[in-house]
């Protein structure tokens, strides 16, 4: 391992915010015109909680909010004012005391610390939001539950059209309608009654505006999905409005803030849990929502991708996947042979099996996906290039989009992987299949490596059997013939029919 | 996904192995210095088979030949001369008409096919294992049976002091000594001493040359170590006298070539695997030996160095964690921070601790590679990165090293993992949890990534507790005193005591 003396360390950007529930940081090191995450930091510093009704934070708050302040600090250290940035949000603004906060706290820090508006804090939750998600879905409702505001955001792509910020938190609400820790019925319809009437002053603009598809990036939505996953109330990551309704019950059923313990709740969050949820029933009842998905990235990784300038309208799942393509030395050549073929593959049969243009772009990804695992080793490397997409930050797809793309590569070689087929998203399941036998087809096509990819071959699909006919010049490569024959017996032990001709007829 | 119009594909390589067992093919694309194997195939041709008492290859035995050969061309298809090598060895430096087949056998591949002698064959045998295993084992004897032939080499690093070839080979010796099929005690032995006549010409010459180190690198190795572990004899991967001689008795209770079926053996290896471990048993007999391990690396592999004139004294782990660190885009001030106070630690403590110089590097390169699995996600990096490692190709290193790398990455952070610790091979288990002990503080010491490592630390060993004591400049950071706390709860919950002065003092 090489040791120069004076070790070369990569650009780091950092981002703070100092959130009226939580205090978050965020270390970044730039690859490029990639992000690494190398350091997450988040304490529930509670500052929302010290905001007496006189609007002074009090010197508790202060002090829990410089503590935390102190740890973060050397994580900052040496980071130019640049490229960082801490933002304050709505306890801050919102408190009379907040100049000499920041003076501390400042002092603390060692940076410059800005109050931002709601309606910035507002652009920034849909930039980070932006960047997890893909823009296949057309406008999309963001949702982001703070302590003690609310964001509401609708857009398309990196393109807001309308940022509001309503005074309603969790922090904030627990304070005012569960002041003493009792639950009933009666104060969670108080919460939701005054959430309700923020709403009122968004309401109609919003809906006329329209959305397809309603997110949550909050802790809030997060441990409500995780609690109502915990349950079987709906897959994870998604909200139902039933599931919600259920919630609700079981809340108030707990009587008391201090008896809120629920599987796939955190105990730091019990507490504003109750005051959380009640807002979000609010939400469901003011937008008429039937259910709503947990999407990540949040305020701060807005301020990081604003800090780079990463606000274009590129499809944000591109750069991750040539950045993978990238970093783990795909033979590039290969890759686009093997697409070549499968798009070939697909075109001829995607009316016969209703495969739809959406999917479409999942098989090619994977073809030019298929060979990352060989980074790891040639051995098993299906299995480590599923791993690496399983796990990896892909900004851009939905949870089960990264787990089909994980599926095909795993499923692209050696005996059908049936397993790992079952534990798809069923909406994904038959499709999956599908577009495994696709691919399957374009790796064997390739599996020497020509210069240019079989595109020739015709297929075509009855029910799940498939018959693919090659032509001439294929038909006399017995590498392939061996193949294609251990690729039917493949498919037939998976139970599917597989015909080749000619090699079909010769059995 | 960038779609250039010319697709630019890497430089390949290839090498293909006319083994007397088996022919094997491995083509890899060059990037750099580093070869990423794309494709691989092996086909138990048993070309040997068809060498008559006359010393002419019968037809069949061609005719398979030539089958195989058309299946490997295509993957060859376009590969310059000077960028691959087809080697032909025993089987074909023995046949009379071996001018006849390689005619058209070169018709077939498309490529020039060349005999080569028993010490060439020796050469790159040495030279394909030397890149699979480290230089710390001093002098190393290698073994290699092959169809038809067997290698000894004995070497150091890069440089073979002896090389042989001797006549026997399981191909070779099953039709001499089983031609039938039945499996006695005194067929059996008749193998054994006929190898045993074999090995008397160099027995005296390698006991004088000596090693410290017996290796097997084929397939008969391979199956045996495997067949041995399944019956619980020796840990994976090693060979010991007792095993084996339980394995011959298993095999002379099979009674014929037909029904030699164990767990861990591969069907179509099972008619050769008999004559196999007969000159196996007279390898143990002749040289004194109480076991071998099975590495992997042989004459394909040696092929491809020697193209690239890979043949140099470096010692080959370096390449290979070179390569990860460049590959995971490892921060490398980080890396080399905490390598520094890894370091600082391990030196502290190694007399109290007796770790020993030889483990020393394995920490530091734990220390340097901890971060490899950031490449994948933050969320779970410690798991990212033992994954990476576990799986990796990883030249040089025996496989419980590289397992003992991958925990060490796996431990360095949250929970203390027990659970992996209890998966290692009992040898390194202790020293595995004392050095991920050191690992962790290291990690903490630069958890907010410092531009200069803490290396001033006072650490002590009494038994399995540490006292660590901190200067005054460390004692005031509160971050580093809050991470400490809690590293103190991780370890205890593991039942290791680490104390931390002033930190212990004030609970």
């Amino acid at each position: 391992m090489s040791r120069t003396p004076a070790a070369q360390a990569p650009q780091r950007l950092a981002a703070i915010d100092l959130g009226s529930n939580s205090f978050h940081l965020l270390v970044a090191n730039r690859l490029g015109d990639h992000l690494q995450v190398v350091a997450k930091q988040g304490e529930k510093v509670q500052l929302a909680a010290g905001l007496g009704d006189d609007d002074h934070l009090d010197e508790p708050a202060i002090q829990r909010a410089l503590d935390c302040l102190a740890r973060f600090a050397p994580f900052v250290e040496g980071i130019p004012a640049d490229a960082m940035r801490v933002v304050g949000t709505n306890a801050l603004r919102a408190a009379h005391n907040s100049r000499d906060f920041i003076e501390r706290a400042e002092a603390v820090l060692g940076h410059e610390i800005e109050i931002i508006a709601g309606r910035e804090e507002a652009r920034l939750i849909y930039l980070g939001a932006a960047h997890a998600l893909a823009d296949i879905h057309g406008r999309r409702l963001i949702v982001d539950i703070g302590g003690g505001s609310t964001e509401f955001i609708i857009g398309e792509r990196f393109e807001p059209e309308a940022l509001e910020s309503l005074h309603m938190g969790c922090v904030a609400y627990t304070r005012r309608f569960f002041p003493d820790g009792q639950i009933t019925e009666k104060r969670f319809r108080q919460a939701e009654l005054a959430a309700l009437s923020e709403l009122a002053n968004i309401r109609r603009h919003y809906l006329a505006l329209g959305w397809s598809d309603p997110i949550g990036s909050s802790g809030t939505i997060k441990a409500a999905a995780s609690v109502i996953a915990a349950a079987g109330d709906s897959p994870e990551g998604t909200l139902t409005r039933q599931g919600l309704a259920r919630l609700r019950r079981r809340l108030i059923k707990c009587k008391h803030l201090d008896r809120v313990e629920m599987a796939g709740l955190k105990a730091d969050r019990a507490r504003v849990f109750p005051a959380g949820v009640a807002i979000l029933c609010a939400i469901f009842e003011a937008f008429e929502l039937e259910h709503m998905r947990f999407a990540d990235g949040a305020l701060r990784e807005g301020v990081l991708y604003d800090l780079i300038g990463r606000n274009t309208a590129e499809d944000p799942r591109l750069p991750a996947l040539t950045g993978l393509t990238r970093r783990y030395g795909v033979d590039h050549r290969q890759a686009t042979n093997v697409a070549a073929s499968a798009a070939s593959a697909f075109d001829q049969v995607c009316d016969a099996w209703q495969l739809g243009e959406m999917i479409r772009p999942f098989l090619l990804w994977a073809a030019e996906l298929h060979e990352i695992g060989l980074a790891v080793s040639h051995s098993q490397f299906h299995r480590h290039g599923a791993y690496l997409l399983e796990n990896a930050d892909l900004p851009g797809f939905s949870r089960p989009e990264q787990q089909l793309l994980a599926f095909l590569v795993r499923a692209h070689r050696r005996k059908f992987a049936l397993k790992e087929l079952e534990a798809l998203p069923p909406a994904y399941r038959d499709r999956a299949a599908r577009l495994a036998r696709l691919l399957r087809l374009a790796v064997v096509l390739n599996h020497s490596r020509p210069e240019h990819p079989p595109t020739t071959f015709q297929l075509q699909a009855e029910g799940e059997a498939l018959l693919m006919m090659l032509p001439d010049a294929l038909a006399e490569q017995s590498l392939l013939l061996t193949d294609l024959e251990q690729e039917i017996a493949y498919q037939r032990a998976a139970g599917f029919r597989l015909a080749v001709d000619p090699l079909t007829l010769e059995i």
